[in-house]
């Protein structure tokens, strides 16, 4: 099937796309930018991944949108909460129905594009903290964008039932440069290590077992 | 209720803004400047509706999405089709997912300013060519907003089961001043009074008997 990939260069979405890529035609690899504080670090990872896989990458510029959004991570740096992912501060990161906003921009480009598919990384450990990363809210929004595209679209999401560490052993196995993927919500030219996503991005990679090539500050 | 108003600045999202404006509490009404041929004419008389009844107006510039995506509205006014608004040749004017996109950014807007609805002027006039603009459509993407937010917000579409004659006749009702709204593909100073869109709005203004204020080139 012809797919085009949501990619924002973290390990998810880098090893979505590896996976797509085996498994699909991709037509093209779209990164979003909202603004957000790690903004840089992270599409520059997404660009690399894309190319070196010889796919199109497109970055879209949608910080005007982000203006008339609220969250943390939007608004600095200092604002990013420290300590464990699945802890209730971590709900100030929320971007108010960021993936409904980035599927349906990506169900125009698709269609646009002769494509049938989208492919997002949206996993099993987000669930809890974020609404539009639920498997009710990806069924409704395929559903959606089913019904409002001549192509059917519909949205594949490989991971929802799996957790980080399983995309993790997937990254390593399909030969994702890790090195090449970046999750800290700071945004500074290292990972900080101490951020919640940092935090994440360590244990699972420990608990698949793989060796971290990441250099974190902390 | 609280609510968030798609605004293009037509006859009928401005008419669904008067009628919010009596049922609900309006926030916001928020328009898309997504690069068209008639953005200019069209957001100038959006953004004069809202002032009129003292609603905030927020104008979001997404011209970076459009250059992704197909569709003779985003590449000047000769490749509009002339003729019924009924016609096979208007599928050239569809933007990919058009209605799709603005939901979801007016999703995540209208979450971050604690409001629990969005209404949309989609009718029954659209469903024909515009896949979404149908209820099948609409009732599945305010079942993906509801899932994917916080607010569980919904998606309010007064017009879907009404014509465009049946708006005209509630738009005099209401008191909306016609003559600015624009409805022109062409995006001249004049509605052009022949494109398929101009057709329409002549007929429907006919049919509900409404003296009809627009100047038109021809």
């Amino acid at each position: 099937m012809k797919v085009a990939v949501l990619l924002s260069g973290g390990l998810d979405s880098s090893t979505a796309l590896h996976w797509a890529h085996l498994h699909h035609e991709v037509v093209c690899a779209l990164a979003f930018d909202y603004g957000s504080n790690h903004a840089q670090r992270e599409l520059a990872c997404a660009q690399w991944q894309a190319e070196s896989l010889g796919i199109p990458y497109h970055q879209i510029d949608i910080r005007a949108i982000s203006e008339h959004l609220s969250s943390a991570l939007l608004s600095g740096a200092e604002s990013i909460p420290t300590g464990d992912y699945a802890e209730e501060n971590m709900k100030l990161t929320v971007v108010p129905f960021r993936n409904g906003i980035f599927l349906a921009i990506a169900a125009g480009i698709a269609e646009s594009k002769d494509a049938h598919g989208l492919v997002i990384a949206a996993h099993a450990g987000d669930h809890s903290i974020y609404p539009d990363c639920r498997e009710s809210f990806m069924q409704a929004m395929s559903t959606a964008i089913s019904e409002g595209t001549y192509a059917q679209l519909e949205i594949l999401r490989p991971f929802i039932n799996e957790n980080k560490t399983e995309i993790a052993s997937l990254a390593a196995k399909l030969g994702v440069n890790i090195e090449r993927t970046y999750s800290c919500y700071c945004g500074r030219e290292q990972h900080c290590g101490t951020c919640s996503t940092c935090s994440e991005r360590k244990q699972a990679l420990s608990a698949a077992g793989i060796s971290d090539p990441t250099t974190y500050e902390q």
